[in-house]
């Protein structure tokens, strides 16, 4: 991929900008959650294709405004942070024992789009992009996943395999903690305003769980955008994954052109190509 | 490594529990910087094996009081916070010219200690550990150089190679910049409270500078640990990287056996290999 675009490359910024606009999808209001906190609004994108049971539960949850009234429980430094109803509230407390499906990977299908990225990962046979988002497919196991990168977005989970249910969620704040690739239920990831997670006080428990329910902070709501009045949503663009311009991005990335840079290293990790998105245009 | 050690596997925590203490150094106070922040104290180990001329300058610049009424003037999420004088401040002016010699690499010697990482890295040929130090070693080059990861402190520069001086430092809070190896010159890491840098407010200028002055963190003082009163250092050990111990955490973390874990990845990156640091026993 480097090769084939290196006597085409531009800066990243300028083939974002002439790039057509085909080469855009306008996120889809059913797959994209606000998470409303004190600071502002998360957006998050959904991925139904990878996780459509999970998808489908945090959905109907969302709708229930389960997490009207959660909490950030939890900013466990270059981790996660985690939000959820207080333990001892009486909706956590049905959802304590219900079980769901672990997605933790799903077959490989020749119908799911994927642009793959040339360079050697640590984790996985293979890497790459599929409708936005990082994954891993891996023709042995016939299997392909969701990898963790930064403003991944998970269901956390108790010991069981099946504990997670989607009344807890997480999303990673530092660097990609890639161990946890099959071994639980990513959903998505967030497109925008991750920065507003990130900066959260740490917790000063173990696994950075706040000590005391005076640190929680408030999630007022989380919305799915199809239900928000069109006025009041966030319309994002992404730059499809499966582009030209995608591919010359990541190339992009790859291979800085810069000034500053002296030295281009020729490769780029999965969780080192952010998502290109942007305001939708109308 | 991780095949010849799984059957000794022991969760990390009760193995660096059990280790001897032969396993661990103490921080070397002349190579330890303390950064004095609002929020507590930042605890930086400087590699002068990398980065000879660099830290040699840095740790003037810290005895003439440089940093004493420097600030953060930057926080880019997912990058990196970086700390300077005002650059109208007189002593700012007069370090705005002064050159240093780049140390982007140094060459390779059988004298530096090595513990090789026997996973796949995306960015370099070999990756492993060099007195605490995560590094990547080249054969074809002959070189070999630290790496960034979260917590990596580096020297900012203008857009020649030469511009960094030490009196402008970052470091890195986010997923690890790789291609920023080779590129400018790290001079050590974190080795405790980098979530004092990770928190902080983003900037909301370009590159996450901050709009206004008054936006800005101040660093109330760095100090060499060695110049810093006995009774108000920080005694830290960190477990050598060259250790028995050290190569038995790695396999643990390659392959998490806590019961949470259903499928151990069996790989562990670089930059997800976190150093053991504890407070010195005397």
């Amino acid at each position: 991929m480097g090769a084939a675009l290196a006597t085409t490359l531009v800066s990243g910024q300028d083939l974002l900008k002439d790039s057509p606009a085909s080469d855009w999808r306008a996120l889809d209001p059913e797959n994209t959650l606000y998470a409303e906190l004190p600071a502002g609004r998360v957006v998050i994108e959904l991925a139904p294709s990878y996780a459509p049971v999970n998808v489908d539960a945090i959905r109907k949850l969302v709708r229930d405004r389960y997490f009207d009234g959660s909490f950030v429980i939890r900013a466990q430094d270059n981790y996660v942070v985690q939000w959820a109803r207080p333990e001892d509230d009486p909706r956590a407390k049905a959802m304590a024992g219900v079980k769901s499906k672990p997605e933790f990977a799903r077959p490989m299908d020749a119908k799911l789009p994927f642009t793959r990225l040339a360079y050697a990962d640590t984790y996985a046979p293979e890497v790459g992009f599929s409708s936005g988002f990082p994954v891993a497919p891996d023709p042995k196991r016939k299997e392909t996943w969701l990898v963790h990168c930064y403003g991944s977005v998970g269901v956390g989970r108790d010991n069981a395999a099946d504990s997670g249910n989607g009344s807890e969620l997480y999303a990673v704040i530092g660097q990609s903690p890639r161990n946890l690739d099959r071994n639980i239920t990513l959903v998505g990831r967030v497109v925008q305003g991750i920065e507003l997670f990130s900066v959260m006080p740490r917790g000063k428990a173990a696994m950075g769980f706040y000590e005391k329910p005076s640190e929680w902070i408030a999630i007022r709501a989380i919305r799915v955008s199809a239900d928000v009045p069109a006025a009041e949503r966030t319309n994002l663009e992404a730059l499809r994954t499966e582009s030209a311009t995608f591919k010359a991005w990541v190339a992009s990335r790859a291979n800085r052109r810069e000034e500053w840079f002296k030295e281009p290293v020729g490769r780029v990790g999965v969780c080192n190509v952010p998502l290109p998105v942007r305001a939708a245009s109308r």
